[in-house]
Parts: structure tokens; C-alpha cells; sequence
């Protein structure tokens, strides 16, 4: 809303805008991931590729927030807001990572849902910050928060599930242990977006 | 010690006695539900339904810091104390979720040492954050937070127990992961709790 | 560079100066300990002096950080920068006694290869920090911060490959468990040094 206000400004706005495409674009490419027992050599180097371009917008703006004296809403806010945005992309590149090192199959049935629900997400997450620049969105962003907070506990229950089932069903433990750390990385994921929502939320609230 | 300047104002102070009662009650009924091997329906539903409360009035708290101009202590501080607060809250209870997921006898020897020490410190916890609206307290203040200190360190050297005789005594690798995710999650709540303790030491010393 | 306006305040330079040093200290005696088979009491007696000199280094700035009025720069990146340097040395401290709880030869390649880069990476940290007092060094500064990533990069490929190797290797899941962790904590050391050279760049940037 004070956009307008600095034109020759760094626009947080817009690097926030680009910065929630590039997590909503790991998070639609994890959910392909989980749809082939393998993870090829080209979709880790996308992800990766993905990971970079989230880095070099998150450097941009925590640099950006360095150099200006004015910004739009709270500097913490920014920070915090780029960072974790930044992590979200990073834990889902981890999770694909860490299941090539663990040589695992992602089509696993619970690691499906956490891709449907950690997509969904995200495009919640997408929603509430591109509302950002304008007050009058703000039931839409307070909507996308409360959204992002089902999901996570959404996730809560998935890990549980998840964590019953591979100490029932997995004889072997090496098995047991790589599932484990799975499921808790990708409910750690639903965590994030969580916190991302709620420094939204703060935002907002402040700007009223 | 500023209360009373702003009679009408939101009660900080209040709502965070009201907060540690919460997570008093939550660490109370964490030691009854290690003195029974095994945690059934309705144990399980007192403590949800005690970390509903307690999320309840972290979410005043955090609401009511968005819209009040004018606190008795630091924005941030404030921040961190109801969020560091309802943390503890939420391990307790996610120890108790996980224990279940796991099908784990609770009245583990370790666990039982365990709650002990996490019922301690959240009751020194109390007395210091309780002590916050009148400065002749600081002392007081002090005390408990060294005694939380000294708890976490218990804690620090009871993990470091409870892993060693666990990949000692256990057979089963499967045990071995579920009991020693347990004793680090058990210990991690007295980090958090010796966090509360030094955000409470800073906002007294900024008071001084 | 504010240094000289405040000559009877406390030193925060000189402070951090001291703490780094410490870091630097468990760094190099880490290195020591991975070129024995066994971790004997008065290394990890050693370890543990180190660790609680950092300690009372970082009590001292913090306690002097809430008595002072004016800082030589921004409350929060004192606070932050004492802090994760804490961490460093707490994160090694951590990593000497579960390798004693949990009986493991520290000559392992990894863990040797990890002390190595640990060791580098507190290094340029030492240099990062002590190039605070004055702007004329923000080029050198910068230089270290960009090698304190390119370790962390390195941490990152080491747990990968430590992960993948002990998988395979190992029979006994049990030593499956105990390196995995190991290993994790070595990486997240290399994130905590990371951090640290993220807060020394914004602390320069700020100053510039």
C-alpha cells in the first residue's frame, strides 16, 4: 500500500511475489517427483536449479533490506518473511536430496499425500503473500492463513500416520530409520509454510 | 510494575500467569501419565485439550501485541515469552502423542526421571514469570532461573544416561530409535524451558 | 570503528575477539581428538574447560549488552553474533560427548574429514570478526564469509556422502543410528558457522 509511495525504491512487493512463484514452482515439481518410483538425474538438477533461483531472489531482498532506509512493513518482518519463504524451498530440495542419498522409491503412499499437501500449501502461502500489497485483500490473506494452518496439522496427522505404519509394517530397521526422518522432514516443511503464515499474518495486522 | 499506568489497556501480565498456569498443568499431568504403563483415551484428550488452552491464550497474547501501542515490556520480548511458553506446552504434548504413535510403556524408569525434572522446572518457570509485574521480585526471579538452568543441565546429563543404556540394554533397533527420539525430545523441553527462563532475565534486567 | 568514542564502556570488540578465540580453540582440539581411537577423560575434561570459558564470554556480553545504552552496532546482531558463536562451541562440546555415550572411534573418515572443515571454517570466522573493529577490512570480512559458505557447501556434500557410505557399510543398525546423528551434528555445526558469517555481513553492511 505505501508501494507507490517510493517508485525508485527496491520493490519488496514484487521480489516477494517472485520469490512465493519460485516455492510454489519446488512445490508443483516435488509432487511430479513422487509420481516416478526414481528420482532421475534431470529432476534433482531441476530442483536444484529451483533452489538456486529461490537463493538468488532471498539474497536480493535480505540485501535490498541492508541498503534502504524506508520499507514497507517492518524490517524484521521482511527478513523473517524472506527467510523462511527461502527455507520452505530448501527443506522440500533437502527431502528430494536426502531420498536419492537414502535410495528411496517416492511413490511411497504417504509421501504422495505429504506432496498433495505441502503443494496445497504453499499455493495458500502464494495467495496470502501476493496479497500483501493491498489492505483490501486482507480477508483473503487472513482466508490462505487459516488454510496454511489446516494443512499443518493436516501434516501432523500424515507423520503420525506415517510413523505408526513404518513401525508396523518395515521389518527392516535401516528402512525404518531413512522413512522416519523422512516424514518428519516433510511434516517439518508443513511447519514452515505454518510460520510463513503467521509473519503474514503479522504483517497485516500491522498495516491496518 | 507499569500496570497500572494503563488500567484499560489488554493485561499482558495477567494473560501470561494465565499461560504458565497452562503449561503447570500441562507438565503435572505429563507426570501422572508416566505413573501408567500404558496412556489411554482420556489421558490423551486432558492433554489436548490442555494445549488448546494454552494456544488459546498465546493467540490473545500475540493478537492483542499486534494492536496495542503501548507494552508494558519490549514488543519482541513479549513475542518470545508467549511463544517460547506455548512451546513448551506443545512438546509436552508432543511427547505424549509420540509415546502413543510408538505404543511405548511410559513408566520408563528414564521418562519417569524425566517428568520429574520438566514438572520442576516449569513450576520455577511460574514463579519467575509471575514475578514480572512488580520489580521488587527480581530476585526472586533470579533464583528460579538459575534452579531452571540447573534443571536443564539434570536433563542434559539424564539424556546422555538414557542413551547410553538404551543402545546398551535393548536388543531391538526399533526400540532403540523410538526410545532415544523420546529422551531427545524430553530434554529439548528443558532447553525451551531454560529459554523462557532467560527471556524472563532480560526483560527484568531491561526493567532495572 | 565507534571503538575509540566510548573508551570507558564495555568492549565489544574485544569481547568478541575473546570469544572467537575460544571457538577456534574447541575447533582445533576437535581436530586433536579425531586422531585417536578413543576419546580419554582429559580430552573431553579439556573440551568441556573450553566450552565453559565461551560460557562466561557470552554471559559477559550479553549482561553487558542489557546494562549498556549505546552499542558499538545494532542490539540484535550483538546479541545474535555472541549467541550462534555460543552455539559453535556448544555444537562442538555436543559432538565429543555423544561420540563418548555412544562409544564411537572418532578416526572415522568422515568425522576426520568434518574436523578438518570445521576447523577451517572457524578459522575464517576468527577473521570475519576480528575484522569488525574497523571498516577498512569489510573487503576481508567479506572474503572470509564467502569461504565460511563454501565449507558449509562442503559440510553438506561430506553428510551426504557419510549418510550414502553408512548405509551401505554398516550391518549393525544400531551404528547406523549413532553415525547418522553424528554426522548431522557435524553438518549443523557448519550451518551455525554460516550464520555467524551472515551476521558479521550484516553487522559491516549496516556500518557502511
Amino acid at each position: 500500500m505505501f508501494k507507490n509511495l517510493f517508485p525508485k525504491e527496491f520493490d519488496f512487493f514484487d521480489s516477494f511475489n517472485k520469490q512465493v512463484d519460485v516455492v510454489v514452482e519446488a512445490a508443483e515439481h516435488f509432487k511430479t517427483i513422487v509420481t516416478k518410483s526414481e528420482i532421475d538425474e534431470e529432476s534433482r538438477k531441476k530442483m536444484r536449479d529451483i533452489e538456486h533461483r529461490g537463493d538468488d531472489i532471498t539474497y536480493k531482498i535480505i540485501d535490498n533490506l541492508n541498503k534502504t532506509f524506508i520499507t514497507p512493513f517492518d524490517r524484521e518482518d521482511i527478513h523473517s518473511l524472506a527467510k523462511k519463504l527461502d527455507d520452505v524451498n530448501d527443506i522440500i530440495n533437502t527431502l528430494v536430496s536426502r531420498m536419492i542419498v537414502y535410495k528411496l522409491d517416492p511413490t511411497d503412499t504417504i509421501m504422495v499425500a505429504f506432496a498433495d499437501i505441502i503443494d496445497n500449501s504453499v499455493k495458500q502461502l502464494s495467495i496470502a503473500v501476493k496479497g500483501l500489497n493491498n489492505m483490501k485483500n486482507s480477508n483473503l490473506i487472513l482466508k490462505a492463513c487459516v488454510e496454511v494452518n489446516r494443512y499443518e496439522s493436516q501434516g501432523d496427522k500424515l507423520r503420525d500416520r506415517g510413523l505408526a505404519e513404518i513401525f508396523e509394517r518395515e521389518k527392516d530397521p535401516l528402512m525404518v530409520i531413512k522413512w522416519k526422518e523422512i516424514y518428519q522432514i516433510s511434516e517439518t516443511a508443513l511447519d514452515i509454510c505454518k510460520y510463513v503464515g503467521h509473519v503474514v499474518e503479522a504483517i497485516m495486522v500491522k498495516q491496518a
